[in-house]
């Protein structure tokens, strides 16, 4: 009973340090992982008083991030995406580096918790105190959920941390945000001749920057290989990225340690050349840019389609045209009187 | 000198004729080749009194329009798009329909003339009465080439054409937009063993229905079988489209008749399937839809962007979350006072 009581204090103690914003953000700073954590539920909170702080700390934040690699992840479910992360996560761990694994789950419902993220799913990494392992914030959240992923990178920045993976389900919009908030994009897929690649739209493929056919061990090397093969004879018809790199193909076993070095090495190589060209800086505030343009964009078509004459003439308007009554062109001209 | 003389008055009397809004309607309803001419040309120019007329224009034509099929051909320059638009249009000319060849190319400059749509390029079809032959709108038209396209495609089809082909370069964003005004898109490809097709974007193989190998005659028919069985492998990644259809791919000489009553035939296979399934008039709907709400959205932030006031904030917050002073959040707020 006493312990428990001593639990409780410690506890009440604990918010009142952490209700101190300047303690709270010097915490955050030092890398303290409950500081991190509350950090993060800010940012994805959209209570209004929520939003006023979040913003103040973003600010704060701001000036001590940028200096991590940032890796997206992404594969469909079952292609080993945890596995591997769990992984790299401790090769750069062991490597004294602090690995942050952040998700963008759009299918994850309010309450319901989350698949991906989940620190059962990489015991050994949620284990270690250099690694901090957070869920999708659910669907619910206002602004998208990849929104505040990025603010949540902003945040692991400024605790400190050095490689942040950003894991996605490659089904859908979330592969492209996730593209645009990571320094590398990393594909994982499964050996099998082909026939699993048609559930990954073309478009991932084109973004990925590695293309990782995993589960390459066993009597599954041989398919991996074939695998491999395939694919990049698909990305032979695949344009050079921006970065000056083309897609490269690689088969990979999270389960065998070279594997996952050599992986790691391409990794590395990688940021090595994109840093040495320019196009690391380049692109990280080009897509800083990006993600604010993006959100302008967003809030003023939101306030031109949320206003409700707005919304009453548009309804005829798309009614005349739907029906073959009106031309676009002169939908426009009522719509945007000279 | 005397008929001179003649030529010049009966030119003044076209033009009070064609001056008579009714009259120069009518003329268009009939087939008239210069009516419809003189319409495109009042859609392309943005004098602001011509807008409105044109305004007025379409939405006469609006009624009468929809009746023909809409086929978008892009390729390469040199894949041999013109001979085969020549080939094709020509077939079905011969069936008695009524075949207009609109271009969309995006580097045609203003005065210069478009290397697109030129009459002397399709010298059979030009000469055909059944056939209407217009090169595309100069670069410097408001609101983009391919909304004039849009509107011109209303008035070929008021003016009773059957078959409407958009010719594009397969190079940029015209085959998107060339591809979200016809019900099917055809994507003409060279001979050649994979090398040509990297210059063709992944995405507008995506987007083809039909792929066709073209110049599959003499020594080269066998370099196309070889090169459309490459294509189908790597169509065999491909999803499938809204249509129903996945992507085909067929070899095809212009120059062999039974090969482009061949491609005829499938052109026409694909039309009965997407109008028996209801396709064709929801796609139809969809894309009138998409193209009022992208241009009102075009407008919208036209609008913001262009006032001077926002200009000025956009530009000091830009350079502040360049620099890592603000982050975009705290941006946005700023812009967007609550």
């Amino acid at each position: 009973m006493a312990k428990k009581k001593d639990v409780r204090i410690e506890k009440i103690r604990q918010a009142r340090k952490e209700s101190n914003p300047a303690l709270f953000f010097e915490k955050l700073l030092a890398g303290d992982h409950a500081a991190l954590s509350r950090g993060i539920t800010l940012v994805e909170s959209n209570a209004p008083a929520d939003r006023v702080e979040a913003a103040r700390l973003l600010n704060q934040a701001i000036p001590h991030s940028g200096k991590s690699i940032r890796i997206g992840i992404t594969g469909l479910p079952g292609a080993g995406k945890s596995t591997l992360i769990e992984a790299l996560g401790n090769r750069f761990v062991n490597q004294g580096k602090k690995v942050a694994v952040l998700a963008i789950d759009p299918s994850s419902g309010i309450g319901k918790g989350s698949i991906l993220g989940d620190k059962t799913r990489m015991p050994t990494l949620s284990a270690s105190k250099q690694a901090f392992i957070r869920p999708s914030p659910s669907s619910g959240v206002l602004g998208g959920v990849a929104a505040k992923t990025r603010e949540s990178i902003i945040l692991c920045e400024a605790a400190g941390f050095d490689v942040i993976l950003v894991e996605t389900v490659g089904v859908g919009q979330s592969e492209t945000e996730a593209h645009g908030m990571t320094d590398l994009f990393v594909l994982i897929l499964l050996a099998g001749a082909g026939d699993e690649l048609q559930g990954i739209k073309r478009g991932i493929m084109e973004m990925a920057d590695i293309i990782l056919v995993n589960k390459a061990d066993g009597e599954n090397v041989d398919k991996a290989k074939a695998a491999r093969q395939e694919i990049a004879r698909a990305l032979h018809f695949m344009p050079l990225h921006d970065s000056g790199f083309t897609t490269q193909a690689h088969i990979c076993s999270a389960l065998d340690e070279a594997s996952v070095e050599k992986i790691a090495q391409v990794i590395e190589t990688f940021f090595e050349s994109i840093k040495q060209s320019g196009f690391f800086d380049a692109n990280r505030k080009a897509q800083m840019l990006n993600w604010f343009h993006e959100q302008v964009k967003q809030e003023v078509l939101a306030r031109f389609y949320d206003d409700q004459a707005n919304k009453l003439q548009l309804k005829a308007l798309e009614m005349a045209i739907e029906n073959g009554q009106l031309s676009v062109r002169e939908g426009l001209l009522q719509l945007f009187k000279p």
